[in-house]
């Protein structure tokens, strides 16, 4: 009999990565498309979240009629079964618009209030980042894991801001960064750069306030590839986000004055 | 009779190109040449760099002996012929050394104390960014303008800084970014970004102090794209760099206070 994790997992790579074909054409043919739709690019966009959202709802409904949905475009679907699966159809939405490779297709999934899986494609490059509660994260299928060689210092640290973001907040943090000889880095996609912490390539993460659909994935993506992260909130109203690299961590942290 | 200029600008084209092909191999191969030298990922980069210097200067002392070249590794070589090359072997040695994809090799041409030509090659996508000024800039051959759409609240503003950086202005210019609507960008290489706003996909580019080699082809591109940029510095010291979208570069240096 298949593990009724392990078989939602199989189905949210499959969907994810489906998703990600589809936002990629419209990402590739949005010039074409707001002419022929007589449209501006925002609305390319939205329509591109929203059919990648619908994709993912109809390939989970089908098989996992009783799960319920959070998915940012269309809200909450009640469920029965103690899962529920978390969708950002595409994280990055201000990078896609401006035609930057920054964006990505993400799935959590959550199990009896804990992250169980997640799942972030980034559809340009065709890599796929996973991880499993307890199991481990993996790059395309490959072990992935976060620098043991990461510092404050060493490293590039990510830090995303909204206009949900106290700009003050978000200038007194880049400050004591740069003041412990670290620096920024900011890409316009969360879920990119925790699952880019999660491979070793950026240092640590940190945001006043996400989402759980931009971070729920990447969060544990982190801690199973061997890197620390604050609690993250799962309720859809979200929270702070801190994650890093196992040598970034505690830095981090005194660095945002969260301890 | 060939132009000079166009004959340079020609060789700048395939030495920048050959020269990211060596740094793609680099970049590929690190994490075994680490192994194989028994060095550290920054001895790679630091080899990779020169052996990508090295190459350019070669292709240019066999060409045109006689012109002056400004490396950021072998330093300056004088010239008597008013034409001076200004090379950058791998801009953003950072995401280079982190394996993100955020690098690319510079190659700007003055003459007679006048930025005449650029070239920006990005060996992972294989894009060439160039610009000649008067006669304007291309993406791959094609021309390329910045969006004259972008305004400062609805594109990502690219924001450099280093530790040559007073992160106090850093923090004061996101401050005044994000009360103005904005967002700031940051993927640590500056003349991949500039050439980017030239592309129409950043919105503006500010950053307190750039070294001649990491800006003068962006700044160029800028401005032949259609955008707008104040002077740069040529000297070897550097200075200051604002270039933006047109409808960005207003509000963009009011921003920076250096109005």
């Amino acid at each position: 009999m298949t593990d009724p994790l392990r078989a939602r997992f199989d189905l949210a790579c499959d969907a994810a990565t489906r998703g990600g074909a589809l936002a990629l054409r419209y990402f590739h043919d949005r010039d074409q498309l707001v002419i022929e739709a007589k449209a501006t690019p925002q609305d390319i966009v939205s329509r591109a979240d929203r059919e990648v959202e619908d994709l993912i709802r109809a390939a989970i409904t089908t098989a996992f009629p009783d799960d319920a949905i959070l998915g940012e475009e269309g809200g909450e679907t009640p469920g029965t079964t103690g899962y529920q699966w978390v969708i950002d159809p595409i994280d990055g939405t201000s990078p896609y618009l401006a035609g930057l490779p920054h964006w990505c297709v993400v799935i959590a999934l959550v199990r009896d209030g804990q992250v169980a899986a997640g799942v972030t494609v980034h559809p340009l490059s065709g890599d796929l980042y996973t991880a499993i509660r307890g199991q481990g994260a993996w790059l395309n299928g490959q072990p992935m894991a976060c620098s043991p060689d990461h510092r404050i210092d060493n490293s590039l640290v990510a830090i995303g801001a909204s206009h949900r973001t106290d700009p003050q907040h978000v200038a007194d943090v880049i400050v004591a960064l740069m003041g412990q000889g670290g620096i920024f880095y900011r890409n316009g996609s969360g879920a990119l750069m925790l699952a880019q912490v999660a491979s070793g390539r950026l240092g640590g993460y940190y945001e006043p306030h996400m989402n759980p659909w931009d971070c729920l994935a990447g969060a544990l993506m982190i801690t199973e590839a061997g890197g620390r992260a604050l609690p993250v909130a799962i309720a859809p109203s979200g929270g702070p986000v801190l994650a890093a690299a196992p040598g970034v961590f505690d830095a981090l942290r005194r660095v945002v004055g969260g301890d």
